[in-house]
């Protein structure tokens, strides 16, 4: 479950280690490498593995081949990109301006979109939050009624920072009532493994963006079902691969990874994470008393994720405590080249800078087990002690 | 070399079997998997790791880290839509409509950026050839002095189809004419460590692209170097990795490959690899008579490439019979998603359709050793013999 055996590994929503099917089967399956838009045999070889994992996926997550493609890319900055700016070079040739619709949580290759609006002068508009950090939706109502555009809508599944898991029921009925002018994506980068029916969708959807290294394949991976008859303008263009929705030789060592972890997935057990997690968190509020905080507390959060605050200290202090103590663990968003910046989810959720500059990440493995979790709860409540 | 055992795998430019130093190391060095953005022990770990092969690049291609960004990416299709998408939009924000022009001979990923072109009016333009197939200055620097708007450039250094060598001093001419109003672009996926030189850049282009997967590293990984002062506005926005010239966790599998392959193809014997071509070039023409011909034969191509037409049999038929003893050899570019159109490169250098569809790709390992070319020549020559 660890890579270094000193250390101990709580940073599982930043990336995780290659899952055990995955190391298994590299040394052997790294024979497989032709394109598979070759017509010779070994190129044909690739492209029956290819349809392999495709089907597995479509089985996997409960979606009809006939209803949604499957496109394969480089991860979920890609995928998310290829959504917002693909749709809007879309309209845009069509001469239409759309509207970009996200919320103030999302991860920033969802909130960075709006530069790519800005030069068109299309608007960009912050989805309202309630005090749950949950999207309002009766207000959210009221904004699509002042927008005429058409609305590319991006929906964060679970929060990276704070696992908070946003409903698709909600974001379902939002679609409903307007189905011709709301494009949907859903961001479920943070989603595999983490949350009950992660891998029930529905088909309400026109898009859905999953990350492999969150969840244990190689690298460089990533996947995206798109409706059939959702038109993107291609963000990698060139040799038409995938159906000409995504060109570049298929990364197939990738891709043979992503079937592999996931079926690894498909074994966590969710339950035995939830309750560890409890345990956890119950423990962490007796250490921190009034000195510190376990962020949306009683909201639904995935299984894996306890973000918490120390009043009085910087969350560098307290990394970097933990850090000697052998613990990879975040503070804010990992994902913001190695600068410590206030988390700006807890900015959004009212939170003062101060605040938002003390939060610690932890997320532990999806399938983390009672034993592992014993042999270092003692030493890293023993480090939280210090700065309560 | 080869993978299947009884296969002969003659399509090196579509892609490249793993390196074996690559190999070997996989299993061993999938330890490394943090993020680099991560500030905690592992995410230093992978961020030293991504700095040295950093420092291999640089050093490899004589580009030093004061003059030049590097950046990862996906892949040579990634690379130059980040270029030609993200240098217009640069443009198309400070209200500047820039001239797109390519080589008719390039590969899909340059041409199809016309239609991006399009969606803004800006123009695109094709350089014009030489029968060699050369891009003709003369005409060239014609064609710049109609061009009012900044010119985005491609130059394609070796052709994928032909092995066709464009010179670099003609391209640094072109550019030094008018520094300020000409950004240039090379696609460098067909040259390492398969024509002179490979590694011996200069530095006066603003980017140049490589795939790895044409070398031996995992796939879905590339890279490109940028000029220090070429703005892009960034095609994969978001957490700013990178110098937030490409968003998204960066694929530490994929760039420690490139490190090994790279390594193992500067060991390569280049003259070998030209001399092994020139037999066989020999021996394929005196089979071939009058009933076929080698593309470009006297012009400077890849040490690996012969590309070839069989005046009276569809490319279809002859690349089924190599397939049936155990070739696989590709028919014109093997990027176009297995359809068997015409050649647009033989089209562009004049030959009429029923030739352009009759094209084989022979691309050899260009580490090819003579006993591997011993074992399969006789077998080869006796296939191309029954359709002359």
């Amino acid at each position: 479950m660890n890579h270094h055996k000193d250390r101990i590994y709580l940073d599982y929503n930043a990336t995780s280690p290659l899952s055990s099917s995955v190391k298994e089967w590299a040394s052997e399956e790294f024979e497989v490498f032709a394109n598979p838009s070759s017509i010779h045999t070994q190129g044909k070889a690739t492209k029956r593995c290819i349809r392999g994992v495709s089907s597995t996926l479509y089985k996997v997550f409960g979606l009809d081949n006939q209803d949604f493609d499957l496109v394969y890319h480089s991860g979920a900055s890609e995928g998310a990109n290829s959504f917002f700016k693909g749709k809007a070079l879309d309209l845009l040739n069509q001469g239409i301006k759309p509207t970009f619709v996200y919320s103030p949580t999302d991860h920033s290759c969802i909130r960075k979109q709006k530069d790519f609006f800005d030069i068109f002068n299309c608007q960009s508009v912050a989805l309202p939050l309630s005090s749950s950090g949950k999207v309002d939706i009766a207000s959210s109502l009221n904004l699509f009624k002042t927008i005429d555009e058409p609305i590319l809508l991006n929906w964060t599944w679970v929060n990276n920072e704070t696992g908070l898991v946003q409903n698709l029921k909600e974001l379902e009925f939002l679609k409903s009532l307007d189905a011709k002018k709301v494009w949907v994506h859903i961001d479920a980068v943070q989603s595999v493994g983490k949350v009950k029916n992660w891998n029930r969708l529905g088909d309400f959807f026109d898009a859905i963006t999953f990350s492999g290294h969150k969840f244990g394949t190689l690298k460089g991976i990533g996947f995206s079902f798109y409706k059939k008859d959702l038109k993107l303008f291609p963000l990698i263009d060139g040799g038409e691969q995938q159906a000409g929705r995504r060109s570049g030789t298929e990364n197939i060592h990738g891709i043979l990874s992503i079937a592999k972890a996931i079926q690894d997935v498909l074994e966590f057990n969710l339950e035995q994470t939830y309750e560890i997690k409890q345990k956890f968190e119950y423990e962490l509020e007796k250490v921190l008393g009034s000195e510190g905080e376990i962020i949306l507390r009683d909201q639904e959060r995935s299984s894996n994720t306890t973000f918490f605050i120390l009043k009085k200290f910087d969350s560098q202090a307290v990394s970097m405590s933990l850090d000697l103590e052998g613990f990879d663990i975040s503070n804010g968003s990992a994902c913001s080249s190695g600068a410590v910046t206030p988390s700006h989810v807890l900015l959004s959720l009212g939170y003062n800078e101060k605040q938002a500059k003390s939060a610690i990440r932890v997320s532990f493995p999806p399938n983390i087990s009672r034993d592992f979790y014993l042999s270092f709860k003692d030493r890293f409540f023993n480090v939280i002690k210090r700065f309560c």
